[in-house]
């Protein structure tokens, strides 16, 4: 399910250009997910998602498992049928927001106890519920496994006794992935070899270990032992300083099963994606472009801007002059300005549309430089461009 | 300006079928105007506006004056300019928004003195003053006249008063706009002729006279009587029972130059328009579709639902199985409800998008039906498929 089409050859890069080959499309990587939580993009529609570039969107398990519920989805033909989104979808195993949002949680060797933030109703998340939820209900194109999130700061008896819970769940989540598959694909056989049918759901496992590189090293080498088609890093980008994320991304992803995709879960500043692409990385998610848009920040080639700012009061520009958004085509920063102030939907929906194209776009033009065998040129000449900016 | 294609000449019926040539384009009569108060169009973009047939939209002079003001949008290219709608754009003159929405108000022969809503600064509306904004400031298509809108209930004295307020403001109003005329378009002498060029710009003056019946008709014969480019019917649609409202439609509307365009001010319900069409009325805006969308209301051809009933939340089918909708071509009522009950800023934008087409369509199959000398039998078809339901 994932082809390498070539590798960065120049300044001692581990950049890849590849493809995954999933169950509803093709993938080009490096490739950025938009985040659709609860099986939508905040402020988009899918045609404005798909106008923007996107081919794979992420999706929410814990919120998707609170509303509208793992049975009404599969019910209404899993996640595609239920949301009208035709492209591959991949969900996060809902382990991170468990943590995040939900009250009243237990965290005990079968998995998470807790009860709704919404109306208080009580759940268990286990590394097999999380695996019937995503492949059985959902039917998705990649599902990830069940894991801890380490939070930031833990010191390292921490960081090591819950990496060890994220190892031994890994190893339930894998079982579970493989006895569905026994099920459903009756003489498949066990193990999914690598570059399997893509017509199961892939599932990703997940590394953790903290900002520790000795725990980093044994985790990528346990979980990528397990016979996961792709694997990610996770616990990264949970508040930790910008130096100590760069760190553990460099470390960690030549960690990694070269041949599968390697997933970065939850970083999207345009500058940490270059940054991990040249490390190494094949896939991002991140809230921040659709957050930011929601918020008045628009990304441009040269940085991002505040259009609520009284200096574009009057700017007859578009955001980015080499945007060929919805936005940028047909609307100046002095009307963007003029509905953001006003808080007027059309401010969210325009904004998201940008941003959304503008990181598309980047993801766009990388792919483009590993295609042309330029890419470490490419990335200084990108990072001269920000340069003094806040990207 | 206006051609009248054809008139209704069955079940003794006023409709007519006609087109509006203007200085942004064509606009094929009867016709639905959406709702733009502060040059948007809530939770939708003018791509999506477009996309659901809207051939013009309304702007608020009172909320554009205030917010970002008449001389920004000058600078940027009046209202077309400023916002990017490329097609014709009617602004009301601001007056009841001035009574509805404005502080410390007050009334008197010169205009309204009042302050902003939003900083308290202070501001004056003339007859005037209206003009300038709309015709200098805006470049509008459409213009209204300074009207005072007569609320409901008036006594008679009361409604006399205000209507011949509004009288005197018309005259006032016609003048500005004919010395503007004159001013720019030097040669063109005084008063615009109907079927003048359409290139300046047209101003429709306002008939009022509340739920009294010899007052309307004072008011049709002197507004009618000032030159203006068409003629509209307000103080309707404020508060008053629905067979009130029908009453002074239908008394109206043949008091109103037969030759010329006539709009029907804030009048937007289904089955509402197709009366109003049936009595001679050519234009319509109102702020139901869109306010009605954001609070999960949704138009269907045989009566209107609430999409957050429980009785949705499996359902797999679209909202209007004839609708050719963003909405209803990707999208179930299930996915549509759980979007609206989580609170997704894609539920507005789907709903929107969906109430403006089935408005918008509903009046092309007016327009249909009146091509093809049907429009009774339609009307009387289209009642029916609404008896019984809310409409």
């Amino acid at each position: 399910m994932f082809r390498i089409l070539s590798q960065s050859d120049a300044g001692n890069l581990g950049a890849r250009r590849g493809q995954l080959v999933l169950k509803h499309g093709v993938v080009e990587t490096p490739a950025f997910m938009p985040v659709g939580t609860a099986g939508t993009v905040k402020a988009a529609t899918f045609d404005t998602v798909e106008a923007a570039g996107a081919e794979i969107v992420l999706a929410n398990t814990y919120h998707l498992m609170l509303r509208p519920g793992g049975g009404l989805i599969r019910r209404l033909g899993g996640l595609h049928g239920f949301t009208g989104w035709r492209g591959p979808i991949l969900t996060d195993s809902g382990g991170f927001q468990v943590m995040s949002l939900a009250q009243n949680r237990k965290l005990t060797e079968e998995g998470v106890q807790f009860r709704s933030h919404i109306d208080g109703a009580p759940y268990l998340l286990t590394p097999e519920t999380a695996v019937e939820l995503q492949f059985r209900d959902f039917g998705v194109d990649i599902g990830m496994c069940l894991d801890e999130c380490t939070p930031y700061p833990a010191d390292f008896p921490q960081a090591r006794l819950s990496m060890e819970l994220t190892h031994r769940w890994a190893k339930r989540g894998r079982a579970a992935y493989e006895r569905l598959r026994a099920e459903e694909e009756p003489g498949a056989g066990a193990p999914a070899a690598v570059g399997a049918p893509a017509a199961a759901g892939a599932q990703f496992g997940i590394v953790q270990g903290g900002m520790y590189e000795d725990l980093r090293r044994q985790s990528a080498e346990f979980i990528g032992s397990l016979g996961f088609e792709g694997v990610a890093c996770g616990g990264v980008s949970v508040g930790e300083p910008k130096a100590e994320m760069r760190r553990i991304v460099e470390v960690t992803a030549p960690l990694l099963p070269a041949g599968r995709p390697r997933y970065l879960m939850g970083v999207g500043r345009p500058d940490d994606l270059v940054h991990a692409v040249a490390s190494g990385f094949d896939m991002f998610d991140c809230v921040l472009p659709t957050r930011a848009a929601r918020h008045g920040l628009a990304y441009t080639r040269t940085g991002s801007i505040t259009i609520k700012n009284s200096r574009y009061r009057d700017d007859p520009a578009p955001l980015d002059e080499t945007c060929v958004c919805l936005a940028c085509r047909r609307h100046s920063r002095a009307y963007l300005r003029h509905l953001f102030v006003l808080g007027e939907p059309s401010a969210a929906i325009l904004l998201t549309q940008h941003n959304l194209t503008a990181i598309l776009d980047l993801m766009h033009r990388i792919r483009e430089a590993l295609d042309n065998g330029c890419f470490a040129d490419w990335a200084r000449a990108f990072a001269s461009s920000l340069e003094g900016k806040d990207s």
